[in-house]
């Protein structure tokens, strides 16, 4: 199924809206989530906790989005973390150099390119300004954070453009008062912001976004002396390098043929995949791409996308970037505090392995993957603990007491459970309009109940029905936010 | 207990941090939750939302937090989100004037006097700046609004000061497209930002928070036809009435005495009062003082503040706004949409109660009213799922198989369960560490586990132990976080 069904079910149907939409300065790349896209964040969030930070182990925080200046001198965004832009000398609209020049030549322009050259290969491409024809003028770089101005005396801060800065920045406080030892993840889940020049395709290129972000920090004299690679040694991903597909690779044989650089990157690679197949995506349809020189983050020695295959193409949704000692060494520098932890009896600066999660796109590819059009409907076969309704609670009309009967299913239900209560339209109506955003389970109060306290419960997927005595309700859902399938005889 | 030793907790105890702390250049009001703060902030979140959102069968948004400038032209933000500021002639330190004043006189100066007014009591009282004994100058206005520019045209933005702002701008789609009924809460969790002159008491005063607002949106002819009103009317609450304390009101009473305006605010105020009471404040020590003229904010025709003592004295944690129908009707208005909508067969403005909670207060004030100094521990009183920690793990030695049976048990726990395995030091000073951190139960293996496969239990507040099979775990925790007291008898 394509974009646009997507972004016209998100649209229509509660899951998202563009932010200020009434108002004809709201601006691109700002999107406010709708009450059923609400609750699926939520629970891919609880998802990401539940199977990525809290199995491993991690440690979890929740930074501020403001930051000081000096954290971005440290970490290199103040100089480095710039798009290169072009203003056009005509009618004044500004473009991305690298992806104009990108769509003109067909190749792939790295946007780290030095500008000098950008300038000659538009010179040589003879490229114009794509809205007016007119000419272009240099191109500059552009730094992507957004700047604010703090109290009375107007303080440099910025919003932070990645998650992770807090974590590095938090890390001294956080080993010692969580009594961490090394290797040790820290995870985090919020917002960051980035001033694109362009933003673009909905969801997919934000300038307010939600990551999820984990660091592992780890003594570089042992990232290939870790237990735990041993319980997913032979767990399969698939890999690109540099073009070249292999799929089904065992974590192990990536690490022994040294497709990656360690044991500690080909465990949580394995593991990351793990996650991404819980949450629903075809892993068929998945890929580590390994980056190439100019391709990669500056502060990244190795780092492999995880890219899934979508009707936008291939869409990265993790950064997994091997970012070695670069970070805390330069907040050591520019903070004037020691950094390094014990690891042992030996000081040491730990290195970090990355894994740096789109939220909003991750919830896209897992709805488009999920999203089916069949003769008679259309459905989101959403894993069901990443449903925004679990159950719809149908009264099959509304008299004889049936509403009533209903309701007193519905209210002890509604704070433990996401329930819809929906007495409009036919009951097949009903059933499609929660099939439409990936209700697993609904249940129909009829007649027989008021005789015998029995309820039709039926399921998304097949639409069959088994009846189930009215006080089973909740071990019954709990069973289907489970995974369980009631359903198969 | 005081707000020295909470505040040395949370920041010893891994609950609270300082943003960008190691920085010299680190901004005071921007505060990082570490891991324990992160989850009993998350757990708090979700009392709230089952608690307050579901049980009202409210809609939920998750809202951008950078918003165009028209949205507040319409909110009149723009215009009157100030605060009066003064700057010293001499030092050049600037201060809130109407603080300073406050403290001179040690009487109330609401911060919406004119400026005027302010330079003249100024004056009178022979005001000086408090830092250098330098004279002041003129009293001005200072936008509390961060400003943003976005993309290369520098379009300006706003960091959102409150969060209801995506509620009123939403809701013309979200009516429409969730199939919406008059009246109908919509609830949002997130970040706000202010731009505040003097930060101050750690948490009590951020530059960037969380907030947690309920907008209800009803037809003013029907303010007091609300069945659910008829559920709480026997519920009590506090009341502060221009200095008068009324305790224990009748949310009936509170209604026929004309001491809230009708129905629909005694409802919501009487659900805020349980939802408190659920979250373990002492309800003794709170109370909604109704706001006089110039105490209210100036879109609210009538306010109560819900407030809470604590060692700082009386604490505001939610704002009860009466804003009628300014927002919508400001929104309308500079936009030019209809943002009416159809109340069975009447197109009406609707008019909105709002419950405007400040999250890192809340926390702080429930810390505050839960912990205790007992002669040989501190301990945190937390209701067990609000605790950072739900059960702690704990092998008696290191040695003789015990470490490798508590991992057997601590492992398919800890994705279901926040668990904390601690192997370092004495069982003793392994309990009171967790009694600090608010963890309501601890297991720890022996040597007789070994034999019959039974855990020792362990009870925070009473301290009592009992043993219980190792199987049967998972079920006592579940009960645990029920809030079933297992330490009776």
């Amino acid at each position: 199924m394509g974009y646009d069904e997507i972004m016209k079910l998100f649209l229509e149907r509660g899951f998202l809206m563009p932010s200020c939409e009434i108002y004809s300065d709201a601006l691109a790349g700002f999107w406010d989530y709708g009450p059923h896209g609400n609750t699926v964040k939520n629970r891919y969030v609880d998802l990401w906790r539940r199977e990525l930070v809290r199995r491993d182990g991690m440690n979890e925080i929740d930074g501020s989005q403001v930051m000081s200046k000096k954290v971005f001198v440290a970490s290199g965004h103040l100089e480095s973390f710039v798009d290169p832009i072009v203003r056009c000398e005509k009618c004044g609209a500004t473009h991305r150099a690298d992806r104009l020049l990108q769509e003109a030549t067909g190749k792939l322009v790295p946007e780290r390119l030095p500008v000098e050259q950008l300038d000659q290969m538009i010179l040589e491409t003879g490229l114009k300004c794509p809205s007016c024809k007119g000419p272009l003028g240099k191109a500059r770089r552009f730094n992507l954070m957004f700047r604010l101005g703090v109290g009375a005396a107007d303080d440099d801060s910025y919003l932070r453009p990645e998650t992770c800065q807090s974590i590095f920045v938090d890390f001294p406080r956080l080993f010692k008062v969580m009594r961490l030892k090394l290797p040790i993840g820290i995870a985090q889940f919020g917002k960051s912001f980035r001033n694109e020049i362009a933003p673009r395709q909905g969801v997919m290129r934000l300038r307010e976004f939600y990551q999820a972000e984990i660091e592992v920090f780890f003594n570089p004299e042992k990232a290939n002396n870790l237990d735990k690679y041993e319980e997913l040694r032979d767990q399969t991903i698939n890999l690109d390098l540099d073009g070249t597909l292999l799929q089904g690779v065992k974590c192990s044989e990536a690490f022994e043929s040294k497709h990656v650089p360690n044991k500690l990157v080909a465990y949580y690679l394995a593991l990351l995949h793990q996650f991404y197949d819980k949450a629903g995506l075809d892993m068929k349809r998945s890929r580590f791409r390994r980056l190439g020189g100019q391709e990669k983050a500056f502060y990244a020695e190795e780092a492999f996308d995880f890219e899934v295959e979508t009707s936008l193409g291939w869409v990265e949704l993790v950064a997994c970037n091997y970012r070695t000692g670069y970070d805390l060494a330069a907040h050591a520098k520019v903070s004037g505090q020691d950094i390094s932890v014990l690891d042992g009896d030996k000081k040491v600066v730990p290195h970090v392995f990355e894994l740096s999660m789109g939220i909003d796109r991750s919830i896209y590819c897992i709805m488009e993957h999920a999203y089916a059009q069949e003769p008679e409907r259309s459905v989101v076969k959403l894993r069901p603990d990443l449903a925004p309704i679990t159950v719809g609670i149908l009264p099959l009309v509304n008299k004889d007491g049936i509403p009533e009967f209903s309701k007193k299913i519905y209210n002890p239900l509604k704070t433990r459970y996401d329930v819809f209560y929906d007495e409009s339209g036919s009951v097949g109506r009903r059933y499609r309009r929660l099939d439409e955003i990936g209700c697993p389970a609904c249940i129909t109060v009829d007649y027989q109940t008021l005789q015998d306290q029995t309820v039709t419960l039926r399921d998304r997927d097949s639409m069959k029905q088994i009846r189930i005595k009215s006080d089973q309700i909740e071990t019954t859902l709990d069973k289907i936010l489970r995974g369980e399938d009631l359903f198969k005889q």
